[in-house]
């Protein structure tokens, strides 16, 4: 069995990383350099022709989408280890959080991004779709917060695959300027899973 | 066993209604006036909070994102009808298409709408912004075409979910303004796709 997990460090590639080191399976790492363009690069496009990171290639196979190689991963490995669900019920529960993460909270914080980042040309700003677009991200954080409600974590008793990767991505909204404070059940819940020594392992570039 | 659909038509829920026609199996089916704000009533936000469609109730868990309902649909009722691949690679490649098509292709389509659309209050829009918008959405299209190089369809040598969920959607990004006939694969996948009776009835308001 062969595992090549393709990353940058500080991407969206560390929750993949992140459940790579939780799950505890054998894996190479081959490091891309996102500033060097090596994503454009004929040999990686090949496998993945969007040109991003994370892509994980299982013997011979490319799987790209974090969402896509979570769910393989908890699906191939995780049932095992108790951090993701058996098919059933509770898997369509961690389905919806997983994907709910990048496509609507994603979708939100995508849209604040390309309104207000200075990697992007100021004369694609919009201030007024801006604002918009950071109550977005505020309504999912709210939405997030509810969730947790009464719950230690977010779909099971234990933590899991989800937890890693809707906290991981939310540390990340942190990072872009969202003061988690102001949802305190989603800043309680990043802090203790990050405190996970698989968290650290995965932050180490 | 109970199957409960909130959708509403020529919608983002349109996926969901075609895999449950093409799956055959029984579900009731109630719809959501997004005009009068249905989706904003309490009873409905207690099943999403997000207050959108589609949302699929199973046995009174509800599942909401599209791509969640239907990798629940496929793995517990696709698999039997070859609509869907038994856990493994094939999976794996199948779910890296579905989460592509509302994370990457989603994003880049929002983006563009939300700069250009008559929905969205022109104050809102940045024609530069959209410019590039329109070309991640033509970036998107091209990879698929490039994928579909000398296949039926896009995993699998039959028609499934995937081709079911993803044709489904880059009809709606023909709707929206791009011309498929540009992506000549794309073009004749979504109309071989579209030609299945489970379309017609999922397009019945």
């Amino acid at each position: 069995m062969s595992l090549v997990f393709h990353y940058a460090p500080m991407s969206s590639a560390v929750t993949v990383h992140w459940a790579l080191e939780e799950l505890g399976v054998p894996y190479e790492k081959v490091k891309i350099d996102l500033a060097a363009r090596d994503q454009d690069r004929p040999a990686f496009l090949a496998l993945n022709p969007n040109g991003k990171v994370p892509l994980l290639v299982h013997d011979g196979t490319p799987i790209f989408e974090s969402v896509a190689i979570m769910t393989h991963l908890g699906e191939t490995f995780g049932v095992q280890k108790r951090l993701f669900p058996e098919p059933g019920l509770k898997r369509a529960e961690v389905m919806k959080w997983l994907v709910w993460c990048n496509v609507s909270l994603g979708e939100a914080l995508s849209r604040w991004l390309h309104n207000t980042s200075p990697r992007i040309p100021a004369e694609r700003h919009n201030a007024k779709a801006a604002e918009v677009a950071k109550a977005d991200v505020e309504k999912h954080l709210g939405i997030l917060d509810s969730a947790l409600e009464g719950r230690s974590w977010l779909v099971t008793d234990s933590f899991g695959l989800v937890d890693l990767h809707v906290s991981g991505w939310v540390a990340y909204v942190g990072m872009c300027g969202f003061d988690l404070a102001r949802w305190p059940k989603v800043d309680a819940w990043v802090k203790k899973a990050a405190a996970r020594p698989s968290y650290a392992a995965a932050m180490t570039p």
